[in-house]
């Protein structure tokens, strides 16, 4: 399977399906239509269809997709199907809440590793994790955690990025509001949480 | 132009091409090519004039899209041309990030308000806002304000939901990690910060 030839707009959409999967299973049903699956992530059915032909043939016609098997599948194409550490910089508010947050064991990731910039927050713990200083992030690569998350100030941003790739870092989730420049092998993911809230008045209707 | 035709995928599009044309602003810079604006937000640029082409003819051949002008369109077409107020629920360390956050105001947004069901947190003030209690949600609808933003835990995120939604409340963009219930007329955007950490591995190579 050429995995390379797939537009980053499906790979963007797997998570979403694999997390309307969870979900159904949590519910205890087996089965889903790709019209159900579709309904529930809010795309359209001949996107879900198109976007697991990419993939391979999953689903049975009349039967529509088990949804065990899908969950596996997509799990093994996103390499979510073994456990992933990922090391957290900028233990601010939310740097926080990520470190809180439950909704990344349903991913196999777990933020093993904090890190921050301020000397009066290292040793504080928060949910097992005891905040390191800043230095200590070049122990990343003895450490084989080639995940990193940025939740710094924005200044401070393009500074964390460069030691996390220094750092022997391959993929970074971004959470400062700006574009960060690093070399090609690395994958950068960055999230403005603005954006999302960006696409609300389109839906709703003048009262 | 028949706005309820274009599909969601188009629409969470927008506010990203949104983002790269106020970054190519900042740079100074007063044409952008479809081509350079989907390499800046990470599409392909077949895409870019799709999506475009559901709203009209922006870009002049040879010359590209006029920065400014295709801001304020896309600023019109997502309604964000008027500046609007956001409540907030919940004001743990995701909340106080959320109220903290700068990047609210490229959107137009602000959040103005903030309900907390702990009394403790009441009286308390970040960044100009003061935390009220939760019973005075009622008052939304009076203050016209019809965003709501949560970011309290999973358990509580249904009840506050309908608490929005009885307030008047019409589009919520909701930070806890399931899915909630609410009539046709609300618009829902649930935002899972870990989903977007589930497409790093996809990209990364083995070592």
């Amino acid at each position: 399977m050429r995995y390379h030839k797939i537009p980053d707009e499906a790979v963007r959409r797997l998570p979403v399906y694999l997390r309307g999967l969870l979900f159904t299973s949590e519910q205890g049903r087996e089965n889903i239509s790709s019209q159900n699956l579709a309904e529930l992530v809010g795309v359209n059915s001949w996107q879900v269809r198109k976007d697991f032909s990419y993939f391979g043939d999953f689903g049975t016609r009349g039967v529509g997709y088990d949804v065990n098997k899908l969950e596996k599948q997509i799990k093994k194409i996103l390499k979510l199907d073994i456990a992933r550490k990922a090391a957290l910089v900028g233990v601010g508010n939310l740097g926080s809440a990520l470190l809180a947050y439950h909704g990344f064991a349903a991913y196999s990731f777990d933020i093993t590793v904090a890190f921050d910039f301020n000397p009066k927050k290292v040793g504080r713990k928060i949910k097992n994790v005891v905040i390191e200083d800043i230095s200590n992030i070049r122990t990343l690569k003895r450490r084989r955690i080639t995940l990193g998350i940025i939740a710094v100030p924005q200044k401070a941003a393009q500074e964390t990025a460069d030691k996390l790739v220094n750092a022997g870092v391959k993929g970074i989730l971004n959470f400062s509001p700006c574009y960060i420049t690093v070399p090609k092998r690395v994958k950068v993911i960055t999230i403005d949480i603005a954006m999302d809230l960006a696409r609300l008045p389109y839906y709703i209707t003048a009262s």
